[in-house]
């Protein structure tokens, strides 16, 4: 019989797991949302991953439970481990991923380079932090941000009253993560997977161009990265990933200062939209690594496939919805782009998919993805 | 709304069509020949394909029709297109892949170089073909074989007899295919795809290592074959896809000979086991460029990422039935290989995987492969 995996979450990450799913033999199933999500033709049930007896009805026929997402409650996940569901990444690791004050406080006791921080409960603390910090600090509510949602760049302590007010009517008391506006030159990512018996593997460091706060490009490997920068990179990332206990797909998003450090900004246990150009780009999938790592198999090569590949997202889609439309001119043009769609309607600033090109220079390869991209632009 | 792709049949094709679709991000759907087929994740019916009645249900919402296999009826096609539904490949090129009599026809009246055949009826047509080729022939059934069967070699004109009477007993009096047996040194195999716009594009010719007549292994590109051997294996492809109008894949079997000639053996128009080096081998599988024919979208580069790939069948699997216990330690051994796996039960000389290795070195990426498939054996 085949080794059953089971995602919680109908997005497009679940979507992409099921290709290496299928190629693999596995038997692949999906929590999903509800109808016609992204993943929809892996999706066996459907409801709530916030409701403890919806996930383990549909954990009970999986070898594995992973995740699409870092939304299920801690309460449900140790639930299901109780219960003998095994769940990679565990509790633990997916605690520290879900509220960026505990990632930032275990960052800091690992001793690993981050920005300044700090757990901000109130105006007078957040006044004393931009205070220390030239008047200036990031502020990101610890929990449910993605895609620039929940960051905000503060130069006021009342700049933030709006969230210290919702944390107060939760009646939670939480705190905001106060951080210093670090002056990087470029963003990086540095992948990597662990599989419970301790094998880790890493791709390339690449660099990652965001646009209001959404990543917009990845370039695979980053320019100028060879040597220390690398090394020291991966290194972070193994670290974490040992430290934590992570299984399956970590990626780390990276500040590169203009003093040549680099900075943990954010983490993520499962693949990741820096890692989609492995699908195109290298020997293993992030897709088919994650579920390679979950289910404890050993892992696959992250060799590449040229010297260089660029993946270009395509956000939002063309005003009229219709994607299909544009295949004819994009692929026409672009014989030996990847296009990948996640079955999502456009929408303004929607990741509705991507494209990745491979080849020898960099800036032809960029070139290339983000003319091929473009054609499914407004 | 995505662009919808209905596949006959729920096979192993179907089922590596599945990634391609998921990816390119179009609605692909199968009709099944039951439950627990290859292609189950994408099956949205299942009933007989020589029902016209459950194939034009099953194409009632889709852009097009295509194919697992070539079994569907020539009047259960003719009824859909008459009815409205877009068929590729059509009809017309179909009848030439499901009958071997009508597809020697066809390639001699394009003065295609094939081996001598005849149609026989009886024993003394056949002895008659036997005489005048030394005394061997291959005799095969015109329609429905596949993997070596409906091929037999006979040195006696009696040989056959049984194959006469089945034939006899249909009230068809349908003829048996008579073959010189040929001398030759290898089998080839020369895929090409081709859109109904016309476009035609080709993969290198691949090298192709039968065993007890089923396809054991696939080296592409075909060692020593670059200059007048590939140029002239594309030109017998491309000219084939464009007089008999095939769209979709067509992949055309071939011998070289002891005299250096090559000779067409069979065709099918659909992606094919000769093929399957494509998914990890080439920008462009088969199955998605299949997918972009059949839809008329302009069709994918067909490079290479490594200047050799491999492919070695999965034949069996092992007797307990267990392939997954075999993962650990294939997965460990090549963590370079790509394992495919099609969902289908272990059983002697059963297609249910296959391994591709790509490299630099033809020797060595022939023993990793083989290596690793054959962690799967019995």
């Amino acid at each position: 019989m085949a080794l059953r995996v089971g995602v919680v979450g109908g997005g497009q990450l679940a979507r992409m797991m099921v290709p290496a799913a299928v190629e693999l033999g596995l038997d692949i199933r999906v929590l999903a949302e509800g109808p016609g999500m992204s993943a929809a033709i892996a999706a066996t049930a459907e409801g709530d991953h916030r409701d403890v007896d919806v996930v383990r009805a549909f954990a009970r026929d999986v070898d594995v439970l992973t995740f699409d997402h870092e939304h299920v409650p801690q309460d449900v996940l140790r639930t299901l481990v109780e219960h003998g569901v095994v769940v990679r990444p565990g509790p633990a690791p997916l605690g520290v991923a879900q509220d960026k004050i505990v990632m930032r406080q275990r960052l800091t006791e690992l001793g690993l380079p981050v920005p300044d921080w700090a757990a901000v409960h109130d105006q007078t603390e957040l006044r004393a932090f931009l205070d220390a910090h030239g008047g200036r600090a990031v502020v990101k509510t610890p929990r449910g941000g993605y895609d620039g949602k929940g960051v905000r760049v503060v130069t006021d302590a009342s700049d933030a009253d709006d969230w210290f007010t919702a944390a107060a009517e939760t009646g939670a008391g939480q705190a905001l993560l106060a951080e210093e506006l670090v002056p990087f030159t470029r963003e990086l990512a540095q992948s990597v997977a662990r599989r419970p018996s301790g094998e880790i593997v890493a791709w390339p460091l690449v660099e990652t161009v965001q646009r209001d706060g959404v990543c917009a490009e990845v370039i695979a490997p980053a320019p100028r990265s060879a040597g220390r920068l690398a090394d020291e990179a991966e290194a972070i990332a193994v670290r974490i990933a040992r430290e934590l206990d992570v299984t399956g797909v970590l990626a780390v998003e990276l500040f590169q200062t203009d003093d040549e450090r680099i900075l943990v900004n954010e983490l993520a246990m499962r693949p990741h939209n820096t890692g989609h150009w492995t699908i195109d780009g290298s020997t293993t999938s992030q897709f088919e690594q994650h579920l390679r790592a979950v289910l404890d198999l050993p892992l696959g090569a992250t060799g590449t496939h040229a010297p260089v590949a660029v993946m270009v997202n395509v956000l939002g889609g063309p005003a009229d919805g219709d994607l299909g439309a544009r295949y004819p001119g994009a692929l026409e043009a672009f014989p030996e782009a990847k296009y990948h769609f996640y079955g999502k309607a456009p929408r303004p600033g929607r990741k509705v998919g991507h494209v990745t090109v491979v080849g020898e220079d960099v800036d032809d390869v960029v070139f290339r993805a983000r003319a091929a991209a473009a054609h499914f632009d407004d």
